[in-house]
């Protein structure tokens, strides 16, 4: 291929380049042998389709309707978002590749403003829902199982004020609900109302972002989702070529693995500096968290944003405990933004004269890598030429290979997550507690 | 104290309560025990005023510029902040009580939509910047050092666009520099734009909230400064009293340091459920890391929001390695919001029927705390009947002293950052290889 949609650049991490802290050559070449199974395995899972997820890269049949359902939603100047984990973060990491995520809300109105809501904090639902005209919204309500507690409490209560604003006619013209086929209480909610269904295919929440959970806000948003799944393409090739030497998700997960088994790496850091990756950040942890933390297992992930987190995160990272590995995605501003007059009045700011401000935002994550290998710390980095549907497709296909292959290098199944039924059935009980009213 | 604005609970780490995983009476009593010093050296300190930060709670006097500031600059509809870590996060933590951090979006103006700019992406700044009428904006430049580059270089591109929009004699009325009394760059800037500046007092960044630099946005956004102040102030009390068992403070820094030094807690996770707490976990993670993390030492703070990161985190929270300490920050929700109808037309939505949102939110977090404990994971409550100023100061507070205690049994310095200006000076070495144009 001559144009990657991304690199990625191991050196960091290595004992040749940042010493004791370093991954030993031989025990990488092992980890990364051991992936040689998880690669065969995903290459028969694609050959037989048994695991969609590894077919939403190459589906093109779905997007008709995904694309439909966008088109009418988005004619509307307020599209609200209820879902939650992987039914809305995937969904954000991709509208924010052309809203800008949180910086949209001073750009006008050409496209929807997109408004997700994820909690259910009463003060936070009514600032927005109380503060939007209700008559001009339109809403999609998306859970894969369909019992979300706070997606379902979301729908109850914003679906009664807009049919009061625009009638129950209208509602599915203005409403749709995402959720698996099999009959579930948004299912029938669905029916009640007779708001249309798409249907959420049988992939699991964190790995949904390709699907029409994640390309519906995409669509929405102006983002090109076949683009993203070319470049999800693209990743999984490299991949399915079976071969671990040339599998960057293979060697990002032997990477992982063989620091946190050898290194006492427990944690890992995603450190983006780019404003429309901040959302991408909070995905990968939820997929990382999710798959991997089962019995006993897994490491931590964590979302640093570039510049902010060099004034509040780097101290730690650079001289406390050397238990992280920090991966940092590097965009290609150079030369981008305002150009700074050569003087500027002040021969202290001289450093700035003449440069643009995407100069600043390059040199700032070049020297926060370059800092953090200087001191020893493991450090991977992903150079992004050129952040786009492309390489932000292949960026997300990229860590759900590496999460699935080192689910299987760590002998735990990447897909379930059985500890958080607990919790559920707990707060169901604490409700019952509570008397109705 | 008949109404404290919090109450810490500390049963869900002890072993009698969560097993082996659980702090030993002995340990945590001969931990808290040494927290003494660091409670005497704070009263000196206090008695001596050789500590600024210890005086910000009962200040007053320097209150009035910053009254007054803040009328200046709420005058106009958008008002930006740049500044970035210590000059943001504070600040973005004390606005949030009043106008709900992201949420306020879709609030009609009342008061003006603060805009943080803490990055130098020339995509996002110029998504916000150049949508925004540069003819009703106000503009806060705030650096303690006066050196920080993006705070410089976002001064250096805005600056010449409002003056273009406005002229050059209407600034002093719309902007204004936060810096340290000591010539710096940004202090020259404010000179030669004839732009006035507030001083920012001898406390650190992350030390700043309750100073003017935290402040001005504050008031911008409508927050009661002198509520915080005197939330705060309720909080150092308990410290400056002097007993170990009887302040919060060194209660919480004894549980932090013991469970790292004989648990393996290496984590700290700051788990909220208000909306308007959402900042508050980001400025915990700066305190937190940048105080503590040297010579090897501190664990990693952890920002995670419910009920979304329920969906995202809570399996590696329950399931992965037993490395964390959670603290959950228990608002008081509960009979607040939409209360939904006692018949929801589908027998799987009982549990709503009849209860509320705010009930919804309240059980969520009651249910997640409980099953960490269940799942023997250390997990500190803090209940907050009513997250107004009062107790939002005594928080912020309560966490700096916490803070500056574990500093103090870890042998670190808490108010340093040494290992962050290797990056700065390479940041600046490689702007310097990029020929000015």
């Amino acid at each position: 291929m001559t144009n990657p949609p991304f690199s990625q650049e191991l050196d960091g991490c290595h004992a040749a380049r940042i010493g004791a802290r370093g991954l030993d050559p031989a025990i990488f070449a092992a980890t990364l042998e051991r992936t040689r199974p998880a690669l065969e395995a995903l290459g028969r899972h694609h050959d037989r389709a048994t695991l969609p997820l590894l077919h939403m890269a190459g589906k093109r049949d779905d997007l008709a309707i995904v694309t439909d359902t966008a088109a009418r939603l988005a004619a509307f100047p307020h599209v609200v978002f209820l879902g939650t984990g992987g039914s809305s973060l995937g969904g954000r990491t991709l509208a924010a590749l052309a809203d800008g995520g949180w910086a949209s809300a001073a750009e006008p109105v050409k496209r929807p403003r997109l408004w997700f809501l994820e909690n259910v904090d009463p003060d936070g639902f009514a600032r927005v829902v109380d503060h939007l005209p209700l008559d001009r919204v339109a809403l999609a309500i998306v859970s894969k199982s369909g019992g979300t507690a706070e997606t379902l409490a979301g729908a109850l209560a914003l679906l009664p004020r807009i049919e009061k604003e625009v009638g129950r006619a209208e509602l599915p013209r203005r409403v749709v609900v995402v959720t698996e086929p099999a009959d579930n209480p948004l299912r029938r909610l669905a029916q009640r109302w007779g708001i249309p269904v798409v249907d959420h295919p049988d992939v699991g929440g964190r790995y949904s972002v390709l699907s029409a959970t994640g390309m519906l806000p995409a669509l929405c948003a102006g983002v090109d989702g076949e683009a993203v799944r070319d470049g999800a393409g693209i990743a999984l090739a490299d991949a399915l070529a079976g071969d671990p030497a040339r599998s960057p998700a293979a060697q990002g997960a032997a990477l992982q693995v063989a620091l946190a088994e050898t290194r006492g790496i427990t944690q890992s850091v995603m450190l983006t500096y780019i404003d429309r990756l901040a959302c991408f950040g909070l995905w990968y942890c939820q997929l990382w968290a999710e798959s991997l933390g089962k019995q006993g297992k897994g490491t931590t992930p964590i979302r640093a944003l570039g510049t902010v987190d060099q004034h509040s995160q780097l101290q730690l990272y650079l001289a406390g405990p050397a238990d992280k590995l920090v991966t940092v995605v590097m965009g290609a501003p150079a030369g981008q933004g305002v150009r700074y007059p050569r003087e500027l009045g002040d021969p202290a700011l001289a450093w700035l004269g003449g440069r643009t401000m995407g100069d600043l935002l390059d040199v700032s994550q070049r020297a926060t890598a370059e800092t953090l290998i200087r001191n020893g710390r493991p450090t991977r980095i992903l150079r992004v030429p050129r952040l786009d549907e492309r390489a932000l497709g292949a960026l997300l296909m990229h860590f759900m290979l590496e999460t699935i292959i080192a689910g299987h290098l760590l002998g735990v199944d990447p897909f379930d997550q059985p500890a958080v039924e607990e919790g559920k059935r707990l707060a169901r009980d604490y409700l019952a507690e509570i008397p109705a009213r």
